[in-house]
């Protein structure tokens, strides 16, 4: 246990416990349990700027999202974070042993990240984590970031581009990312940013790919010029509202848990009490 | 009691009690204690566009407002708002008797609302409301509508324009409003909104003039287009933190009060259990 693990409540747990993947994994086939959580202002703010790592929430927020990886079997980020935020992505609540800790997935399709120089694979390499998957097109990863990469256990993942170029760059769909993680034998994930990565989350039909939102809100305003959340509105499209709202004080923040899919909303009702 | 009348209960009024006016009105001299109040989506829209009214909060959070309507003895919308909206702008909460009605006040620069075809006004000469304060610059507002005003009750309250005039139009300073307001009469005053009203406030100088902040999150994403609440960021301003806050689970949103002045923390501490 070392001075930094962090304690997470047994009632705070119960709280969530409806809103997380099932403890047994449910039938083989289905894509993973893909759980939304971010922290974000008043002002729907996840950053001061895409380069700047921002704290909004507080230790017992924090200590949230640390049991929140324990519950998962894998954390996915976009590039746009580990370039920003050179992220830990492992799970430091107490007495987590290396086989419950998550799997980091990277969406970084043209290999920007430099692994080998992250946080993230020295922890690996440390034994304090796993090494990532990094979700990219077919190509060649630099050959010495490959090798440290694979030798700490990580790999690349490689997904097909010719339906994949889009004016923006390189965009996989949702539908096609989830496959490839099941197929890697990920029953669950929990997707943690950033800005660019949950937007595109948050339109039909992606949408329907959420299993569960839980998400915390700070008392603070960041003021314009932000990394904000605000998907795009299709036209004649409802206001996107979540069901079986659940909201959760926690230190100075709120936690607000909720679905986005009928079917899931039948499914929480069988589960809450 | 009319059958539209709203019911706000004796648990959640004992809540928000710590960050009303008081009962028995401060000193004379000093300007009305002024309370932010407003409804945002998660990505912090107030509407889904200028014009258009939209519905965010549930029926307990609408109860709230009136709550706190009758907490107040003025409540100040922008020009914007009256508009888009035609709102009541009186209190609906039952056995509330005109006299605990509060003073609808609209920010309206040039006189752009038609206060005689308004439903405010019609609300007054029912007696079912105070009559609307206008705030504009010292002009001849059209004899009709000002005839109309001041038979129901009401009356224009006019501003200095040399200091106002701006490229966005005329801008009256809130000290100047305040002050203003305060020589009405009004020792405690309700700020609603619309999006550039709020935004305005929610700067340095101006922020200091907030006594509360009480704000309703709704469990929904209005997308990009909407009319949002994100305070202009000044160069090395600090994040705009709220200071002892609360959240209050009302329905299915959640209520968020505190406070950003220094003094009003003090307070707070004194009359919070
Ligand atoms: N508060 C929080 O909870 C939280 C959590 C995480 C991150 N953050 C913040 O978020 C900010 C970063 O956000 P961001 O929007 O700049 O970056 P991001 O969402 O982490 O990553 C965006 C990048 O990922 C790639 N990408 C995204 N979707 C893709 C898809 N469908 N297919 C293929 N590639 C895809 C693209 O890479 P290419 O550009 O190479 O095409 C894109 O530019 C940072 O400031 C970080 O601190 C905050
Ligand atoms: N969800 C909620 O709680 C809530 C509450 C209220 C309103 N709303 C929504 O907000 C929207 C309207 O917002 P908005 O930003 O368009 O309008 P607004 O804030 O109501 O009014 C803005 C107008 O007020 C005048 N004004 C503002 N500050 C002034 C100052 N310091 N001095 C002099 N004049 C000043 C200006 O009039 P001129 O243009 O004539 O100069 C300005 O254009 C509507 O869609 C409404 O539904 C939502």
């Amino acid at each position: 246990m070392g001075s930094s693990a962090l304690v997470f409540s047994p009632y705070d747990r119960e709280v969530l416990e409806p809103y997380l993947p099932p403890r047994t994994p449910a039938n083989h086939g289905s894509l993973p349990f893909s759980t939304l959580t971010f922290a974000t202002s008043l002002d729907s703010a996840i950053s001061l700027s895409p380069g700047v790592q921002t704290i909004l929430s507080g230790p017992e927020s924090k200590a949230m999202t640390h049991y929140l990886r324990s519950r998962h079997e894998a954390i996915l980020v976009g590039v746009g974070t580990v370039m920003a935020d050179d992220p830990s992505l492992n799970c430091r609540l107490e007495g987590i042993t290396l086989e419950q800790q998550p799997r980091p997935v990277v969406i970084d399709p043209v290999v920007r990240w430099d692994v080998a120089k992250s946080k993230c694979l020295s922890l690996a390499q440390q034994g304090k984590g796993k090494a990532p998957y990094i979700v990219c097109i077919q190509s060649n990863p630099p050959f010495g970031q490959r090798k440290a990469l694979e030798a700490a256990g990580g790999k690349y993942i490689y997904m097909g581009f010719e339906d994949a170029m889009t004016d923006d760059g390189f965009r996989f769909g949702w539908n096609s990312i989830l496959t490839a993680l099941r197929d890697e034998g990920l029953h669950s994930l929990m997707i943690e940013g950033g800005g660019s990565i949950i937007n595109s989350l948050l339109v039909p039909p992606e949408v329907e790919l959420i299993s569960s939102v839980i998400l915390t809100i700070a008392p603070t305003w960041l003021g314009q010029g932000g990394v904000t959340i605000s998907p795009e509105r299709k036209e004649k499209q409802k206001q996107l509202r979540l069901q079986h709202p659940k909201w959760h004080p926690l230190g100075e923040d709120i936690i607000l848990c909720g679905t986005l899919r009928a079917d899931r909303g039948n499914w929480l009702q069988q589960h809450s009490k």
